[in-house]
């Protein structure tokens, strides 16, 4: 901590008079509102980037794609971090995100609870009690503060990454609870794709609990606009938008007239948040480089590598002018192995690559049996198939051709992938700071755990997250400990509710909401009711109602 | 650059009196010799790691290898370097290595010369005249400023990276010229392997021309040893010491009665080389990453890696209690893209990797088709071979076994090489200054490329490189514009010699050494005389040799 040793220095050789012109100096980067307070914890606002699956030959990569131009986050990058599962080397999104979300590494496929199995090194092991436990998150510390709270995602809401911000769940698949935990979650702002996620219906994504939860966002004061247009055009502090049934469109792929790209929705975000006085947290996910590299697909990955770098470089140009603000970017862990070994210049893989229009996600509704050869010419330059590549589209077009094409491009610019999974490298840290001070310098080492950066970020906000997790969320026997009997009402199978009773006393804890309702009167709570595992788990406010 | 700016800040602050006081406390970390000075150009001592070939994953390999455990370099890791040659996305070690002995990027397989061919993006274009033009390197601006030098490695001294530093040549397979060159550069310590290069012999590696340099090193006033007793006792501050008459043997195969571990000729040469109280330069390469890397063979990769950290912990032992050291170490490039995809645990993989006793190059002597099941049980624990891999074998044994040893790892710990080939990738920066001012810092960027590891040492120190690019070898045209006749006297075939006749003087300079002979007396030139393409440089002081 750079900060320590400057006060100590300072005190030892200077009059306390001067001591506080010193600290400012120390740390002051020509900016006169940091020169004034020139202390990390002064930090009222943080953007927090989850650069999904993204490994740095993919950043590489997509430098090259510009010819070999520093992208913005190059100037920035300043460590590694190890991503690894309490129970794997190599984690999945879940556990990933959960680390930055919470600052505990989890177990792999949960969402921001203490993990049950810890067989890696250098993990706090959890007691038998605490095992599966809700964990607050960033956004409860910073929503509970005061501080203005949002997300923004490409993919779907419900995907492993936005939800560990703002559900608890034993398994990611949970996406129906996980939606319902999200809209009660209290979040300000949440942008992304996924509305049928929100809304009953026969698509494999609509719910089946038969709730619309666009309703629900309604009645609790929030916008909800699924357009561009009201996107731009809304004025309101809470907001949700989802712009499409599903994930978004790729960068390379979207209509702008259509779909925000991420850019656009950071910049909305944080000009919404930052009206907020007390300060934000705003978590932004490029969340599709993961799926490009699991289908090994790099004109995907640099489609949404380059759409983070200027959602990054909005964040950053905000962060510079506000004097108030850190910007971070990590990845939960990287995904596909790419390699290039390419002994060629920068301008022969510029003809080649930049001949590329579409991902291979943005082709998937026109190419077909009879049409390939015209559109993989067109979309990508590919006009001299040879045999066996045409075997290989033919296959790929009844199973899956994402990788074919990359397969094709790769050959003709030395790029490899080493495999359809995740890996087990470090991912890059990027990461803006008023006063220059960094997550590396917090953990004293240029390679960190992920956890750190957390701790890094309740460090500079001053927001604590010890505390909430022994206030937040309890267990449910809290209330036999005061006395009262507590049942699990599933009359409504899809919608259970959690009921106590105490003398003449009746609460009632709907599952995956922040609401009570006792004795009629609905409250709103600190938390979400949840279930983990056939465990019940309350808001702390909502034992205290209970006399 | 941190002092610029905090310099600016406190002289806008604080009177000038309390200045001095002010960028002392910014700069010191808890260390009264940098309290006391408080300036980057204190560094007196430079130790600069290559680590050949070494990629983050090879790192990574390395620390969970060890079960995780944070690796002394970890603490020390800054920053990624871009390492592009003039006409190539990949490098290769030559042209790598020139970038950081000389602040210029070159062309692939050349060694410490101006570029004939530039055609990567952001790098100066080369006038005509200057094309192929030996550059100085850092060895030679400390050598000249009165510091002493030295150079470390593992493989044969006339590879390409100790090449760099002490030779220039247009490619790096001119190893008899480097090697002679690498005799008459002025270094002081030179300690690593490759002893035939030195004398005639039937050899391969030996020498053609029938010279025997060992004597040329003796008459020069150096020690030459050859096995570790002689190093360990040795006394003298100017020593090569070549341990072997090939490259030595790898960390987890050396004999360590026989050679010293990188480690220990790492803290020889800074005993010695630090006696000077002008300071030192000291190049130290981990050689071999690279070549296990090339033959896909983890052990291998995780015994230099290891080997290199415990060297890179000795020098940053040093210069922590010496306090005007700076410690870096940078890649050339990565070699061979090892991935890594395992969902275990660390103890799961280790309890496979530990078993490994030595890299597939150890075992080379003592497997063979009889053998191999009982060697590859007891080295490895590979007891469980398919009949695949007994047919791998086999064919392994006639051509390359390394892979095929790396391969049956590989598979049972989700590791997997993309190529046998360098990669494109950025690779680690690490760096130790006793003030915490990084590369990074100088180049304003996380990503920095190589040529500014080069500069940010000249920068510290002091030295100039700009100026002795001037003087330092000069075009042999120079005795002709003063009026001189020069000719290549070829007699002797394999020790061809430059003279210049003007009026009655008569200069002769032996190709590849440092020597002029005037009018029959020896004198010793600050540069050495070489043959480039055809085109003869010299030193300036020989051309002022003629009146």
């Amino acid at each position: 901590m750079r900060k320590k040793w400057i006060t100590g220095i300072c005190a030892s050789l200077l009059s306390v008079s001067l001591m506080a012109l010193c600290q400012g100096a120390a740390f002051a980067e020509g900016n006169s509102a940091a020169l004034k307070e020139g202390n990390g914890k002064e930090v009222k606002n943080v953007i927090l980037f989850i650069t999904d699956g993204m490994s740095l030959s993919d950043v590489n990569l997509a430098r090259w794609y510009q010819g070999g131009k520093p992208l913005e986050m190059d100037k920035h990058f300043s460590g590694l971090v190890r991503t690894y599962a309490t129970d794997s080397l190599t984690t999945d999104s879940a556990a990933g995100a959960t680390a930055y979300a919470t600052g505990h590494k989890a177990k792999s496929e949960t969402v921001s609870i203490l993990p049950d199995k810890t067989t890696m090194p250098y993990i706090d092991k959890v007691p038998q009690q605490d095992m599966n436990k809700p964990l607050p998150t960033l956004v409860d510390a910073a929503r509970l503060s005061g501080k203005s709270t949002g997300v923004v995602f490409t993919c779907e809401l419900t995907d492993a990454t936005p939800a560990t911000f703002l559900s608890h769940a034993y398994s990611r698949e949970n996406a129906e609870s996980i939606a319902e935990q999200m809209v009660y979650s209290g979040v300000d702002i949440l942008l992304g794709g996924g509305a049928d996620y929100l809304v009953p219906g026969n698509g494999k994504m609509n719910r089946k609990d038969g709730e619309d939860l666009t309703k629900a966002l309604k009645a609790n004061g929030y916008e909800y606009v699924t357009t561009k247009k009201e996107l731009m055009n809304s004025k309101t502090g809470k907001l949700w938008g989802l712009f499409n049934k599903e994930a978004l469109d790729a960068d390379f792929d979207l209509d702008p007239q259509q779909q925000p790209s991420l850019k656009e929705m950071t910049e909305t975000a944080i000009n919404k948040l930052s009206q907020n006085d007390q300060g934000f947290f705003l978590m932004v996910e490029a969340s599709q480089i993961d799926w490009f590299g699991h289908d090994n697909d790099p004109v995907g990955i640099i489609s949404e590598t380059l759409a983070f770098d200027r959602a990054f470089k909005a964040a950053v140009d905000f962060a510079e002018k506000d004097g108030h603000t850190a910007v971070l970017s990590v990845s939960d862990h990287a995904t596909g192995g790419l390699n290039m070994t390419n002994y060629d210049t920068a301008k022969d893989l510029m003809a080649v690559l930049n001949k590329a229009k579409h991902t291979s996600y943005g082709i998937e509704g026109k190419i077909n049996e009879k049409n390939f050869k015209q559109v993989l010419a067109e979309e990508y330059g590919l006009n001299d198939l040879t045999k066996e590549e045409t075997v290989a589209v033919r296959k790929g077009l009844k199973d899956n051709l994402s990788p074919v094409i990359g397969s094709m491009l790769g050959k003709r610019i030395g790029i490899s992938f080493s495999t359809e999974d995740h890996t087990s490298e470090e991912v890059g840290l990027f990461a803006y700071h008023p006063n220059n001070y960094k997550p590396t310098d917090y953990a004293h080492s240029g390679v960190v755990q992920n956890i750190d950066v957390n701790k890094y970020i309740q460090e500079i906000t001053g927001l604590q997250l010890a505390p909430l997790e022994k206030s937040l969320f309890v267990s449910a026997g809290k209330f036999t400990e005061k006395g009262a009997e507590v049942a699990l009402d599933k009359s409504d199978k899809k919608n259970p509710v959690v009921v106590v009773k105490k003398g003449g006393q009746l609460l009632k804890l709907p599952i995956d909401k922040n609401i009570a309702v006792m004795d009629g009167k609905t409250i709103k709570l600190n938390a979400l009711t949840v279930i983990i595992q056939n465990k019940i788990w309350v808001s702390q406010d909502a034992v205290d109602l209970i006399r």
